[in-house]
């Protein structure tokens, strides 16, 4: 069964229909640099923290370890989130989308999210209003000097 | 200025500080086939419904024109979102993250974002609990033959 049949087949399964989660991560269409985006999405609120990137390892250390672990694409390594700021994401739940090109992860994020020390990295807003500027919406919780010290 | 120095000067600017939406789209930083990923997000419910990507011109396009519009990669084409299906996502506001490489899309979803017919496209679940099964979470709203007839 190819990769398209795979998620063409699962559009019409029953809700609650189980299969192996080995089944699932094999079928996952990763880009052609190894990697698949994953949304981290604060548990409760629903607030959007941040959009980071995952390769087979950091997923996999992610489901065994309950945090969630990033590829760094510019550092060019694991990123366990919070490893050097303490800021960890506990990772509740992954969902997949309907061709498994990406990732909503489910987490309860300690403190900040962004580098910046804000909770959600989504900090600049833009509107669909003709003449309204673009700006600032929230401020740091700390400062990223304490956050990294 | 660069753009790592737009988008650290931002770091501390004050909450409310505005500049020039023409300013915002020239600093983002598109991967090298011009694309930025895009989430999209229930105002309201703060449900994920949807990643998807856009090109400068489909974002411009969505500003212009209060309706999500992105680069269909599949079909390298722009991609008015719900242009077959009738299930328009109007566009509240753009959020743009702490390094200018995504953006977050609040929209009010008329009908299901997905092609499945379900309201999110994330609709398949993993827990990192072991030996927990991955399953089906959502049913559709409306069947696929329905959506696009």
């Amino acid at each position: 069964m190819s990769k398209r049949q795979f998620w063409q087949q699962l559009e019409s399964a029953p809700v609650g229909q189980e299969f192996a989660v080995e089944q699932l991560l094999e079928q996952l269409n990763l880009d052609s640099a190894g990697l698949i985006p994953a949304i981290a999405q604060q548990t409760q609120t629903g607030e959007v923290l941040m959009l980071a990137w995952m390769n087979a390892e950091s997923l996999a250390i992610s489901l065994a370890e309950g945090r969630a672990c990033y590829w760094s694409r510019s550092r060019q390594q694991l990123w366990r989130k919070g490893e050097s700021s303490g800021q960890v994401q506990w990772l509740k739940n992954i969902k997949v989308d309907c061709d498994g090109d990406s990732l909503l992860l489910e987490v309860d994020q300690q403190g900040p999210a962004c580098h910046t020390g804000r909770k959600s990295c989504f900090y600049v807003g833009l509107t669909a209003k003709a003449g309204t500027p673009a700006q600032v919406l929230t401020a740091p919780l700390i400062s990223p000097d304490e956050l990294y010290s």
